[in-house]
């Protein structure tokens, strides 16, 4: 009987196996980490050299801690992983992640072997080895030398540390919190389907972000994300696209990345949406904590610049998203705009629009129902007051959240808008490329979701 | 005879037709940003009404000037800027910018023939219609409502006043300077060819941006840029490649996108880089301040992460670089590194890598001669100095500066370091992507370069 993933978000207890007490040691700073995140849980330091660490009694023998822990976190060289992996097979630890590189990745898949015969053997799961760990920010368990996340909605799976790593750092940049964050590596237990799988069912978790080189079961890996995908956004970046890029993965975590052509139609027909680079993924992510999706393909935008405008229409016509005038009916509520603006959509309030101009435009259009998503542009020229500017877009936005509305606000003196905006709940970026793609996969979702037999329903 | 374009970087003397007293309004702020910008040749305001603005006598008339100014900053209403100008190039004005939106982009041509008409008959220099003015910040000059930029080497060319606005804010932000920004708007005089013509001898322009939407004259727009291309890097964004951005860039600027698959050949036929969004424009800019090209497109990935190096692998791949494995030679030398480190470019130096260990990579690497150019990756993991192994990457790229070396620095904590590498002239980027297309844009470069018969020589 092999055991739940709950016990690596959720233990009880801890053991960390190869704990140091000298900083900058990977034993050290996993036990800090750990500590500092506000584990609240009983934690096990363990070396032979016994002692102290962080005023925690140090054990000398994983046989002689007082319970056997839910979780054991294994900082080792290679070959001890190994022994000390088999060691808590045989005392009924339930989980363990073990950190070290040196495994398949550089050839040595003798030592992988065993790690599975000892899973198959205990029941016991394993996560890596060679990877980063896991975070359950909801519950301050850090078991990574990762940075600590605040809690927040997002998920994600990649089998790079690194790579994840630089997600956390950009979602706490952008002030986004995260749910899980799971490292998995060479995947030799347990694999990107199975926490898929989980993170699918988890009520706290969000949006999915996928991280990955290769998939040793296709089968195993398509059913488990069409399911995740009728059930939430999954956001996918594959590495190892290209023949450089898979020689790299092949000796990164030994991901066997396979044909990319077949892997990128699984992916579509799987109904996830397909990320072209690291920040995209959060870019896309972004979108989906205000709406799960879009209707159709009709998007206005509403500016008051023509040239980013002219950029953004190339980019959501590229993204496949539509662009349709207004109709007479539409424009005739438009005819309290001055007779200099460009109507045709993009709908250009020029340099002087204020706040006002900007309300009152957006409601006229949500209100046609002739567009399924609005991009609203706004480039603030000196003499126009970005906050209150800001503060109508960000009200107009919430009295009409069915329909989907991502902001570009670019230029100088946006930093704090674009917070304003995004604590408001109103997906903000500072290129119209990026807006562009954030409501492109929006309608990809719509497409996903018609298919699975889901009724409709937008809003922030 | 027509006048030159050096009276819109070097007048002697301005006169601000349309100046007001009035916070927030265009005639007053485009008078405070050439004041505060620290102009040092005579400025005139003009306005009916007299009396003084900023302590300086305000002109009723443009006839009691006690001089006929070389520029003349024209902010009023349509028809009245028209009467203005005519008056100018009466008086011998020797070059005038006409901010005011409402000629031909709201198919106002009758306005716009007029324009036309003065400049033939008296020789004066027109900027605009619809435009956001000059600026040249080695000489302080700030005749624009846009942001004052430091004085640098990366010049600009916009149609649109705003998209060039987003570009000023990013170099303030990156720590790029400006040698001179032209908006040029509905180009009724003054086009795209003549600025482009005329950055291309501009001694203290070493890279120039373009953002255009339409063209009017191809055959001249096709030898301007040929022939700036052949002295320095011309980075090209065209507003308007697809139906729905023409029809918004008809509606902004009066252009006419024309094909799109024609515009690209003969920006490629060129040899002009094409950027695909706005922020990239920038990003691409950053790379020719330090290198003018690259002999070849064999690339070396250098790493400390896997992930990354996986994604980065790829998107070299997408952007036709080369990832050869070293040779038996160059991995001999490389034998230092541990056995675990994978080797087979890129080089994973693993995350416990320190200065030292990039430091002698690198070395190996570029005296190799294997490699024409060098991708350079750090994730900063918790243990490690990220400020020494930053100066150790410095001062490899300094001693071995023919070889172009960009870095993609990004995670937790890399800002400080961020700067420190551009302030060292080494191209930084956040994103595996962005350094790849950086690599491109230089590898693009020698191509034009060798056809347009020019030696080699990179260096920062």
């Amino acid at each position: 009987m092999r055991s739940s993933l709950a016990f690596f978000f959720h233990p009880k207890s801890i053991a960390v196996i190869g704990a140091s007490n000298r900083p900058g040691k990977l034993g050290h700073e996993i036990l800090r980490n750990l500590l500092e995140g506000g584990f609240s849980g009983r934690v096990y330091p363990v070396n032979p050299k016994g002692g102290r660490i962080f005023g925690l009694k140090v054990y000398q023998t994983l046989d002689s801690l007082p319970e056997s822990p839910d979780l054991a976190l294994i900082v080792l060289p290679p070959a001890k992983a190994v022994e000390a992996f088999e060691r808590c097979g045989r005392l009924g630890v339930k989980a363990a992640i073990i950190f070290s590189s040196g495994f398949s990745e550089v050839r040595n898949e003798e030592l992988e072997r065993r790690l599975v015969e000892t899973c198959e053997k205990y029941g016991i799961r394993l996560l890596g080895p060679n990877c980063a760990g896991v975070i359950n920010a909801h519950e301050n368990l850090y078991a990574t030398m990762e940075v600590r996340i605040a809690p927040g909605p997002v998920s994600m799976v990649a089998q790079s540390g690194a790579l994840g790593g630089i997600i956390l750092a950009l979602c706490e940049k952008q002030g986004i919190g995260m749910s899980k964050f799971v490292s998995y590596g060479n995947a030799c237990d347990i694999d990107e389907s199975e926490v898929i799988s989980y993170l699918a069912e988890d009520p706290e978790t969000k949006v999915i972000l996928v991280y990955l080189e290769g998939v040793k079961n296709g089968r195993k890996f398509l059913s488990a994300l069409r399911e995740a995908v009728r059930k939430k956004p999954v956001i996918v970046l594959k590495g190892g696209k290209t023949g450089s890029g898979s020689r790299a993965a092949r000796s990164h975590t030994a991901a066997l990345a396979g044909d990319n052509r077949i892997f990128q139609a699984v992916l579509r027909q799987a109904g996830a949406i397909q990320a072209e680079n690291i920040e995209e993924m959060l870019d896309l992510a972004q979108v989906f904590l205000s709406y799960s999706h879009m209707h159709g393909n009709r998007v206005c935008i509403v500016t008051n610049s023509g040239g980013p405008a002219v950029v953004a229409a190339d980019h959501c016509e590229e993204q496949g998203l539509k662009l349709p005038p207004p109709t007479q009916k539409l424009l005739e509520k438009l005819e309290f705009l001055p007779q200099y603006c460009p109507k045709s959509n993009p709908i250009d309030l020029t340099a002087e629009a204020d706040g006002e101009r900007y309300r009152k435009t957006l409601e006229a259009v949500i209100r046609s129902g002739e567009y399924d998503g609005i991009l609203v542009i706004f480039v603030p020229p000196f003499f126009v007051d970005v906050v209150d500017t800001t503060q109508a877009v960000i009200e107009t936005a919430w009295e009409n959240r069915r329909t989907p509305m991502v902001a570009c606000w670019t230029g100088t003196g946006v930093e704090k808008c674009i917070e304003m905006l995004r604590e408001a709940g109103i997906p903000t970026y500072t290129t119209p490329q990026k807006a562009a793609k954030a409501l492109k996969a929006l309608w990809t979702r719509n497409k996903t979701q018609r298919k699975a037999g889901f009724g409709a329903g937008g809003g922030i």
